[in-house]
Formats: C-alpha cells, sequence, structure tokens
C-alpha cells in the first residue's frame, strides 16, 4: 500500500506571537500542531469545540466559515477579526497565526508553602453554556439527547435525577442551559441560563488535630480562600490510636466520630462561601486528603482491623462517590474524591503529599516524611518506592509533655542560646507553652550547652531545666522527645539499610505535614530526627496534604498517575521486623550515636 | 522481524467427548480453543480462573500441576481424576481432552410464548465464592484491595457502603465471602460464606393496563415463575393520555402516580418472593421494560413535554441505577436497568420487543407491531430501521365501547359463525364483556355475513347486534374499532409508502404485545388491521416487552448491541406528514379498501 501521507506536501505555520515556525501537512489540526510547538493552548474541552478557549487570529493564509461553534462561541466581533478555534481548523496551506494570551493556560502554582510544581487546569468537573434547538416533531430527540449532542459526545451519562430536573430548566430558561459535566462522560447537573463562570471545588485536609479547606476556582485554578479548625473530634481522644479506641468501644461511637467531623468541615465550607457569597449549589467536588483513620472515620468505615496487627485498611482506592451519600453541604450531585491511602497507616495525606511534591518522578533517592503522631516514611531509590510507618507518640505535637501545646498562639515554636536562651513564639505573643519544633530547638540548645548528654540525661541534680517564665523542660519531657525521635530515626535508618542506602546517598529529603512550617533543619539533624545531610537538600513542603489535595483536584491525569503509581509501592514493616526493637534502643541516643545495627545482624 | 509464531510447531487437541481436533500452537489457551472449535463453553468469569466452570478432563498429554485456583474450584477428587480449568490451561503438546457436559453452557429459550431465540446466560450480576488470606503485617493489604486481587481485577470499584460492612462480614464469615459482581467492574455486595447459588433477577414489564414480573435464576436464566396484577394507576386514567394529562394538571400528582406504581411493583416483587422462600436481599436486578411514559412515571421524570407536540420525551437511555434510588424493595445495592427509548411514544417496551424478536438481525424486510391505545409500527428493509406510533385510542383495549373490557376472565376473545355466532370465551368462563381481539372477529363476521358495510354502516333500521345473550355490538362501538383500526392501518400503509414498498414486499410481521394472545391473524387481515400478506409470515409474539426484559437481564452483549441499535432508528412522524389526515380517512374502511394516497399525492 501506497502510503499517501509521505507525498504530502509541507507547509509552514508561522506563529507571530511567539516567533516559532513549525511544519505541517494538509489535513493536520491547528490546535495539534500548536501544542507540539510547546505552546500551552488551552484545550479544556479536549478540543470538542465546546469550550471556544483555544482561539487563534489567522493572519494570513486559508481562512474557513465559521462553523457552528465557532459561531456560538467566538461571537460577530471576534469571527470579523477572523478568529477561529484551533481545534476546529484543519490546514490546508502555509499560514500565519497569533495566539492571543487569553488562549494560553496559565501555569498554577499548586503549593501554598513550600516547593510550587506547575500544572495545567485540567478538572474533573467543567462546565458547557451551551445554547440548545428546541426538539423538532419530525425527529423528536429527548432532552437528555439533545445534551449529549450538544456536549459532543454519546458517552455521556445521565443520572437520573438529572432527568427530573432537565424539563422544567429547559422551560425556564428556554433552551439555554449550563451543563456541568464531571469527568467528560457524566452530567451533574443542569443550570438555566449561563453559570459556566460559577464552578467551585473543595480541596480539604482532614488532619487528626486540625481540619483546612480551600476553596478554588475550577476555572483558573486559583485559590479563592481557606480557612482552619481543629478537629472537634479531639474531644473523643488526642490522637488516632484513642480515636480507633473510643471507635472500636461502643457500636454508635464510630457514627459519632463520622458526625463530628463531618460538622467541622460542612462549618468550614459554609462560612469560606458565606464570605465569598457563593452558593453552595455551585460547588461541584470535594478532593478529600486524610490520613487512613480520618477518612474511615468521615466516610463511617468500621476501623476495628487498624486497632490491632495487620493494622489493614479497609479501602485504598475508592471511587468517587456523590456528596449526598458523604453528607456534605455542597451541590448534591456534587462529586467526593478521597485520595487513596497507600497501605496501613499510611493514608492519603502522604499520598497527596508525594503527588504534591512531584516525589514519584523524581530521579535519584529520596525521602519523604511526614511527621506526626504518626511518622510516615517513604523512600525513593531508582525505580523503586517503599514506605513505612512508625508510631512516634504524641510528643511532637506537644501532648503528654509538662509545658507542651499545639502549634497555636504564644506557643514557643523556636529557640536559640545567646547568652541565654532567647525563644520565638507564635504570632508574637508572650509564651504560654512549647510545641514540637520549639522542643528539637531547645534540646538542640541543651546538647550544645551540656546541660544534657547524648543519652539525655539532665546534668545535675535538677530534674527540668528552665526556659522562660513558668516554662521548663522536664526530665520526663525529654524521655517523651527521645521517644518520639527514636521512633522516626529507627524507621529512616532501616528503611536506607535495607534498600543499602547511607544518608550520604540522599539527593534530597522533603518533610509534609504542617510540623514542618516551624522546624529549624538544622537543630533536627543535629539532635538526629534527620540523617546527617546538607541542610540545604531538605525541603520543606508545608501543608502538603492539603496541596496535594489541590493539584488533584485540579488535574485528572494526576488522579490516574498517583492512584497508579500508589499500588506499586512497597510497604516495610517495621513492627515485624525482628531487628526493630533493638535498633529502636540504639536510637534512643541524640545525634548520630545510636546507628543502625544492620539487618544481617552486624554493626555498621 | 521474524515472525516467531510462523515457526511454531502445530499439535492436535482431541476432542472426545464431540468428536472433533482441533490444532492448536505452543502457549495457546486451551479455552479459546476449544470455544473457535464451535463448543458452547461456559466462562462465566471471561476466563479469569475464577467461577470453575470450564473444566475439562486431561485423557492424554501434558497435565500440569493444579495452581491455587484450581486447588480451590476443583477439589481433590476432580484434580486426581485430571480435570483442569481450560482458562488456565496452555497447551503445550498434542493432547486428547474430554469437555463434561456441565462445562456447556445451556441454551436458554428467552420467550415464554411465540418464537424462542438461544441466548448464552451471560447475567450482569454475577457471583463468585472466595476464600481469602487474611492480611499479614508484612503486607497488610486493605479488606477491598483482597476482594479486587481474588477476583482477578484491578478495575473493580467498591461502592463506599460496601466498604462499611465488609469488615463485619470478614470477621464473621472468617475471610470466606461471596462477592456479588456487576459487570466485571463494580463490587455491588459481599455476603459471608458461600451463597454463590443465590443469584436471582426481576424481569419488568410496565404495561399501561397491566404489571407483570418474572423471577429469574440469573446463574441458570431459567424462569423460576412470574406474576401479574393490574396497574393500579388505572384509578388516574385509563390510558397513557389521561396519565399525562392528571401528572401535568397538579405538581404533586407526578409523585402519586410514581408511588402507585411503585406499590404494585413491590407488592408483586414481595408476592412471587415469598412464594418461592427467596429473601429480597439475593435479587440484585431488575430489568424493565415500559412504555416511554409508563417509565418516566415510574421514575418520577416530568411528562410534560410529552403531553404536546413535538411529543418528545426527557431521556431515551439512561445508565443503570441502584434499587435503593428508584425504591424497589430488592438488594439495596441492586441495579435497575431501564430499557431505553427509541424515541417520543416509540418506548422501551419496543426495543425489548425488538431485541426478543432478533428483529435488528433479521434479513429482508420486517414490520414490528406492538398494539394497544398507542400503536408502536417498527419497518426493518435492508439496513434502515425506521419507527412510527400513532394513536388507535382504547378500543382495542374494549374502552368506551357498550359491553367492551379488557382480556379478563369472561371476555370474548373470539368469534366464529356456524349457523348463528358462537363465541370463545377466557377461562371458558359465561360471555361477560368483548375484548379487542373478540371485536375484530365479530366486524369479521359481519362483514363476511354482511350486517354490516365496508364503510362499517350495520344495514337495515337496527343501531346494534347482538352477540350472545345481553351482548352486542352497537353501531358506535364499530365507530370506535374503525377509527383504531384506521390509525394501525394508515401508519403502516405510510411507512411501507415512504419506503417505496408494498405488504407484498414483506417477509414477516411481528406482532407483539398482549393483544397478539388471542388474536385470529386471518380475520385482522380481512378487516383491514393487518396488510394482505400470507398469514403463515405473521408471528405472535406473545408479551414481547417481558420476553425482552428477560433477554436483556440475561445478556449482556444484547444490551450493548439493543442500546447501539436504536440509537440508529429513524423516526418516522405520522402527525407532521400533510398526507396523514387524508389517508386517515380513506382508511376508515374495512378490508382492502382505502387504500393509501402516496406520498406524491397520487392515489395508488
Amino acid at each position: 500500500m501506497k502510503d499517501s501521507t509521505k507525498n504530502k506536501k509541507k507547509y509552514k505555520v508561522r506563529i507571530v506571537s511567539h516567533g516559532k515556525t513549525i511544519s505541517a501537512k494538509k489535513g493536520d489540526l491547528l490546535a495539534d500542531k500548536i501544542q507540539n510547538a510547546g505552546i500551552n493552548l488551552c484545550v479544556y474541552c479536549n478540543k470538542k469545540g465546546l469550550c471556544g478557549k483555544c482561539l487563534v487570529k489567522i493572519v494570513k493564509g486559508y481562512l474557513p466559515s465559521p462553523n457552528k461553534m465557532e459561531k456560538r462561541l467566538l461571537g460577530k466581533k471576534r469571527l470579523n477579526e477572523n478568529y477561529r478555534l484551533a481545534c476546529q481548523y484543519r490546514i490546508q496551506g502555509s499560514l500565519r497565526i497569533e495566539v492571543p494570551p487569553e488562549a494560553i493556560f496559565q501555569e498554577t502554582p499548586v503549593l501554598t508553602a513550600g516547593i510550587k510544581s506547575p500544572v495545567s487546569v485540567d478538572p474533573a468537573v467543567k462546565k458547557y453554556y451551551l445554547k440548545i434547538e428546541k426538539p423538532r416533531p419530525t425527529n423528536p430527540r429527548s432532552y437528555l439527547e439533545l445534551i449529549q449532542r450538544y456536549l459532543g459526545g454519546e458517552h455521556i451519562d445521565f443520572p437520573h435525577n438529572i432527568a427530573k430536573i432537565t424539563p422544567e430548566i429547559f422551560k425556564k430558561a428556554k433552551s439555554k442551559v449550563t451543563a456541568v459535566v464531571y469527568k467528560d462522560h457524566e452530567l451533574l447537573d443542569v443550570e438555566p441560563f449561563d453559570t459556566s463562570n460559577e464552578n467551585y471545588g473543595v480541596a480539604l485536609d482532614v488532619g487528626t488535630s486540625t481540619v483546612v479547606v480551600e476553596l478554588i476556582d475550577l476555572n483558573s485554578g486559583n485559590t479563592i480562600d481557606n480557612l482552619s479548625t481543629a478537629n472537634s473530634q479531639v474531644k473523643y481522644g488526642w490522637d488516632v490510636i484513642s480515636r480507633i479506641g473510643f471507635a472500636v468501644s461502643k457500636s454508635e461511637n464510630l457514627q459519632k466520630l463520622r458526625k463530628t467531623i463531618l460538622e467541622d468541615v460542612n462549618q468550614l465550607i459554609e462560612k469560606i462561601l458565606a464570605s465569598h457569597q457563593i452558593h453552595p449549589h455551585s460547588v461541584y467536588e470535594i478532593v478529600m486528603a486524610g490520613n487512613t483513620v480520618m477518612n474511615h472515620l468521615l466516610l463511617g468505615i468500621p476501623v476495628d482491623s487498624l486497632a490491632g496487627s495487620p493494622y489493614n485498611s479497609v479501602f485504598s482506592v475508592l471511587p468517587s462517590m456523590y456528596s449526598r451519600e458523604i453528607g456534605f453541604n455542597i451541590n448534591k450531585n456534587g462529586k467526593v474524591y478521597i485520595v487513596p491511602n497507600i497501605k496501613s497507616f499510611i493514608g492519603g495525606d502522604v499520598s497527596a503529599g508525594l503527588m504534591a511534591s512531584n516525589f514519584i518522578n523524581k530521579k535519584g533517592c529520596y525521602l519523604f516524611i511526614d511527621l506526626g503522631t504518626n511518622g510516615e516514611i517513604v523512600l525513593k531509590h531508582k525505580n523503586k518506592i517503599t514506605a513505612t510507618s512508625t508510631a512516634a507518640g504524641p510528643a511532637f505535637e506537644g501532648m503528654n509533655m509538662s509545658c507542651g501545646m499545639l502549634a497555636h498562639s504564644g506557643a514557643v515554636y523556636g529557640a536559640e542560646y545567646d547568652k541565654g536562651i532567647k525563644v520565638f513564639t507564635l504570632n508574637h505573643k508572650p509564651p504560654v507553652g512549647i510545641c514540637g519544633t520549639g522542643f528539637i530547638d531547645l534540646i538542640s540548645i541543651f546538647l550544645d550547652r551540656e546541660f544534657i548528654n547524648t543519652r539525655g540525661t539532665i546534668k545535675g541534680k535538677s530534674k527540668k531545666l528552665s526556659v522562660a517564665d513558668n516554662l521548663h523542660v522536664t526530665q520526663n519531657d525529654i524521655r517523651e522527645m527521645q521517644l518520639a525521635i527514636a521512633a522516626i530515626k529507627t524507621g529512616i535508618q532501616m528503611m536506607l539499610e535495607e534498600n543499602h542506602l547511607s544518608p550520604e546517598n540522599l539527593d534530597g529529603i522533603y518533610l509534609g505535614g504542617a510540623f514542618g512550617n516551624y522546624i529549624n533543619v538544622k537543630n533536627t539533624i543535629k539532635i538526629g530526627l534527620l540523617p546527617p545531610i546538607d541542610k540545604q537538600k531538605v525541603s520543606i513542603l508545608g501543608n502538603s496534604s492539603l496541596a496535594g489535595a489541590k493539584g488533584l483536584m485540579l488535574s485528572q491525569s494526576s488522579r490516574k498517575k498517583t492512584e497508579y503509581s500508589i499500588k506499586k509501592i512497597r510497604y516495610f514493616s517495621l513492627a515485624s521486623n525482628p531487628d526493630f526493637q533493638q535498633n529502636f534502643l540504639n536510637s534512643l541516643y541524640f545525634g548520630k550515636r545510636g546507628r543502625i545495627k544492620n539487618m544481617s545482624g552486624k554493626k555498621t
């Protein structure tokens, strides 16, 4: 067979706005060619001619009559100025075009703190304004069939509750309606007239202590606002372990926990929407990242299996749900996506953090660490990703400490020594307590000044060390920190060891979780919580869970990639490793001491 | 590149049980080869090694060690007798095998009356009994991940309400569970222990006058029982037109109609299940065929658009729903499939009838006719299918007739003349009224005996003709029948004319709908309701709507084919055709008279 493409004449397309020239063949789609040239052309509707965003000006060359969709979307003025849709333009000869700035998608920084990764805005929920012709007696197409045709796809599904409201909307708006479409295949809602500008989503980070929502404009990808509150479940237990204990102790407790967190989230959503005059009806998706226990509890799924060995969860990946099934007060046909859990206690918050830091795609050897009551550690080395979790206890959150507190106003979050201990407090308020990062700095000072030895014992006869007026660190506080640090340290060391790696092999460490916000990396390395590496290699991600939830809200491909990648993560069980106990004891020493006993039993 | 397959040695596989020999290459899947040989090997689980149904005995040749799945499914005795699963067997050399009868699927007659079409049993809902290993501490897989692995697919979705019950079931049944899977991709339920034998579905025919349920064993494809009742909506109107009128007259009426029919269906289901000691929990799917108005009303979807021109419906195809969304009392995660509407008043009952009669695949020129208050007419000619509907009025159902009644006990359903009119009644009860088919026979006799002329006028001075004690046919009754017959006759004639066909071109007529059960084909042709063709060419389908619903319940591929085919059916609008009125008037004559005025305006 003769290859007809070989004989096709090549044409030149000059993109004057970008100073680029590309070659093309007859019949090529202009949108494809512009994208291939490395220009981030906006193709919101996947080149179906529905969104009207990929407009280009034909400066010279073949100018076709505008088609139906171009007439509808571009308007007379633009058409007279020779604008056409690149996704509807088949190349017929050489030409010169301009791609206006509005046709280029803006790179959106995903993280609110820490690193920023640009993603194109491709949310799961999209809105299309449609002016639909009325059905004719000679071809009485059903309303939903008409919408389907205007959306250009036979594969668009219609939940039957949409069918119920559609006739009324058509009547009210005289066939001018806005279709809300999920993942290009399901109609979520039909609204009267043009509401395509009102398309919002909520990224949700449900932590054991804190709940944060971020309101996002799904069209632009921009964050409008965020808001946080304490997780009211704390009244049933400070940490995940005590929440599990509460949940399994009585049959109705699971529902109590579910309702409590649901109310927290709904109140945050209500507040943030009210302050921006946005109706809950216009919010079509929630992407929730939380640890394994939090996402089980929010869905009302039993956590009994997380209460004891082998600590397996009920689910990892769940398909998207409707908001009404969960009880979220947004559009009742809105969708809820739960960022999948990796395994056991390594939850969706970690998956989200890996997404936000682009961890999976990194070349080299990297650690991702999320510090909290449970410490999660993920190691990437070559193409292998290993993950573990270790119970650090509540010391990093200031719990069980004589002057400990969460990182709220007035908490000592940092300290340095300059002729005496100088403390830094949150919001510059007078010191009222010490939070996790404060303890790290203080212990570092105590070691430097030799107030304590590497075994953590306070020198002299005193049982406590004064920090500020009414604030002190007791011997017991130091013991609690030693246990917490040792848990993480052992985890990191055994993970490295098992992969025949040492800290020198690490190209970088990502520190996720709210804990990282106020951390002094140098001191963290000094006391041995982080392995001895160049502090420049440590990146503080901030709330990587929320950032990841936002990223996954704005990028359909990231969801697929994340789901695919986390399935391949290998679980490394610390607790069932026979060397764990001994290594943990060795790790109780501060600093570099207490190195790991390797798996073969030989000291390194 | 060298084609490695070309050099592969060919082996012989002798299927001794079937006297067939086939050739195969190394590595070929035995199940594929058996199927290619034209043997209906049962591959219920799509060759995933889950169902254990494709067992074969290796009489001579390579006998591999049984794998995990074979051990689980075949048991020691079978394995020792050299049985293996054909879907797990890769050919290594020539061999002799036996395919036992239990590994062959039984062809199931779909229709309870009329023609029978064999289909392989491939229901959308399947059950698999799984003995799952407990999660290990070194790899704490989630419960749902474990089920997924045992079902052999990463693409199996889990609704979150399944996640809620799963831990309890695992605990109760010690990891021995039955998974209920929908279309090989969604877990509908997890049940403790082995319940794979209890897998039921309900085919549902919702007619304007009558509702019928058929209880089906989804594993065997056999009908267990069926049951019918009058549609209680009749209290709101006799026919679809009056129901629409009622629905649109007041906002709460739509819900009244929905609840009424829902209760009818739920009561039928409850009764039929109780009489067979089947728990509603074990019913996982309902396939419903109904006319456009009935399926809108049952789902609570407004019918306003069906009240006037252009008579468009709200939906044609709907994705499957959960039973709990509709309110059916079966398993709450059970599915509901609505047989899609074709267009306007040509509803799911017609789609189901086309499926049951294999109409779409017929070669030649065929008519499908469903007689009722609305007459639906479908014409297949070459690859083109055209459909229309015509308002026949309630005469065929005995309404508005002086002695008319529905086809219930004591109704005159037929008559002949032998020295006087002799009537036949349903259940041989004394005659209490006349139903549609009875009127056809009586009019035929009146014409034969010249009691009436072809214009339908009673000869002589009498205004009525006596039929039996207290039963008579009035001049007005005859006029009503003339209108009903003329509507169908005009529809058929104009459809044929528009396709440049005449009755002689017809290879067959399928008569669907309950009306067909007692019809005398010869008389129906004589009075002109059916076109003049050899009566042998007319097939009476009986309740083709129910038969189609059953067929679509048992065959996933039929659903796809039906959805695909009905989209391509062209709508032919009678009412908007300028010649309709004149043709209708011409058709009021009984018999062959009153032939059609063709589209160009010339009399044929």
